[in-house]
């Protein structure tokens, strides 16, 4: 089975994603009976190209990574913009993965809408348009008879949403806690060890784990963002990114954090969200857990997820020292699942 | 749609998947169109019973924890044993939950392979079968195109086959650490809160967390069984129960357990797998892990698996407080696969 790509942004993620395409090529074909051919791609600062024939993907992240236009490919035909690459491309599965924005989680919700209604199936690791428009999405698609998968937006490849609907069947998600922003972690457990807010914070960019503006993960929205998505995908929730209690890292100091130690304790960025009589509440706070517990315990840039659940007690998820790999891994994943859909195994 | 099931072996953990489906009748019926009518029940000393009608499985469970025959029950033919009972018995699914035989899990392997040949889906929580038989039974599955599922042999109703079958798509398992003995573990963490040994190993017994035989739990064989069944199903092993390095944890003394806290570390017995020159190399051991560790946080009876990933890195899954209903919800969501996989959603 042919399957025709396009990638809508085309940063760190796409082109991680674009190289394990290209090194799992003839495993692709072997085992899951899949031909890919990239006919589509929109950068914001690097073109907006189609192909008939299908470009090469790895050539398409190095002009990207080098600065140079992707109008530099091979058989390459500009268009104006992303929207324009919507409308005229041929493709089956479109890769949304323009960065985040917290006011609106434009113009991704609109791409994601013009892609659908042109019956061609989503995967996206940009967690602003579930936070602000899952249930439209997702109506949306379903008219369309298509999939919108977007395992990549929370814990990256680590499966959440398909953790819950694939194999936590009958289940009630009731509330859950959890570590979920990595640049965040990363500075709490590097500024225990000592390093300064700073320091640690150039550690997470120079590594690429922080997102394109690092304020987002630092004053607590990144984590937000993903508190909504989690609560209205897995607990049916309404929830809207503006109604969370937002506390950011800003001013933990190094004396906090060892006076924390002292007891037994970590200072941990924890998401929160939990059924109360008002309606669900959902805080993004620091709180002192003890070191040597499922939250304490997650360091650097691990994230964990705990589920409260009515049939199943609780359970937890937990991602180690996840890199830009494993977000490259959840559109893989996303794929495959659109290819068992298109053709369910015998 | 109907589905009639059957029971061999009706412990701790039948009865609590009995009850389940009691409360949860109209809702299963009402999300997933199921109708269930057990018809078959086989008990090692409270008689082995089919009905045309359907037995009363809450009544079935009074009368097992009374202490009495299950011929009491209304409608019931008494025949001689359990093979008798899957030779002759009307069911589409038949649940194998004896209890555990680290010798050759027989008679177990026995009901699996006659229920399988006669055409009926099986569902076990009895790791023996899969520790010794796993690639055999699956084949015999296969060959009669009849689902068998073990989702409750190792963490309870945590997902962790499912995991890696269904959301870990086109990643490979390279090795794996956990806790996997919940009565180990409590013993081990009470014991640093100050209990005597055979205070601690009560308190599992008397929650029903021990197996029949504790001997199993504390001498490391349960842990063994549990780490040979992840390494034939998820690495694709051809490991034996026998060839596991195995510690238990009777010699383990608070003056151990205090010294190892003092550098905040924990004493653990810890299963691993990993792929040597010379195969796969299975080990259930003591070991001093930090306490603040995704190993040395795990308290209590909480089970946790930490998967070594090629394209995912590491992910773990943790199970926090399990009782019985959590390993009755891993018989339920079996059912509920059989269900989608009798008759897939649309």
């Amino acid at each position: 089975m042919e399957l025709k790509l396009g990638f809508i942004g085309f940063g760190n993620v796409a082109r991680a994603f674009s190289r394990v395409l290209a090194e799992r090529r003839s495993f692709l074909s072997r085992e899951y009976g899949l031909e890919l051919k990239t006919t589509a791609i929109a950068t914001s600062n690097h073109g907006c190209v189609l192909s008939a024939t299908g470009f090469d993907l790895v050539k398409a992240a190095e002009l990207s990574e080098q600065g140079l236009s992707l109008t530099n490919l091979t058989d390459s035909l500009p268009v104006p913009d992303p929207l324009a690459v919507i409308e005229r491309c041929d493709v089956d599965v479109l890769f949304e993965t323009t960065t985040l924005n917290v006011v609106d989680a434009q113009p991704a919700i609109n791409h994601i809408k013009a892609a659908l209604n042109r019956g061609i199936h989503v995967v996206t690791a940009n967690k602003g348009p579930i936070a602000f428009a899952f249930n439209e999405l997702t109506t949306l698609a379903a008219k369309n008879n298509r999939c919108f998968f977007f395992e990549g937006t929370v814990m990256d490849g680590t499966p959440v949403f398909n953790l819950v609907e694939r194999c936590l069947p009958a289940t009630r998600v009731l509330e859950f806690s959890g570590i979920l922003n990595s640049t965040s972690n990363l500075i709490l457990t590097r500024m225990e060890s000592g390093l300064s807010f700073e320091d640690a914070l150039s550690e997470a960019q120079s590594r690429g784990i922080a997102e394109a503006n690092a304020d987002y993960d630092i004053d607590g929205w990144d984590a937000a963002m993903k508190a909504v998505v989690l609560t209205n995908v897995l607990m049916g929730g309404q929830a809207h990114p503006s109604q969370v209690t937002r506390q950011g890292i800003r001013n933990v100091t190094a004396r906090d954090l060892n006076e924390a130690a002292r007891s037994g304790k970590s200072i941990r960025q924890i998401a929160r969200s939990a059924r109360t009589s008002e309606g669900i509440e959902i805080t993004v706070l620091l709180e002192e857990v003890p070191a040597a517990s499922a939250l304490g315990s997650v360091r650097g840039t691990s994230n964990v997820l705990l589920l409260e659940t009515d049939l199943m007690g609780e359970i937890g998820i937990v991602e180690n020292d996840p890199g830009v790999e494993q977000t490259a891994y959840a559109l893989l994943s996303d794929l495959l699942r659109i290819r068992e859909s298109v053709a369910p195994p015998d």
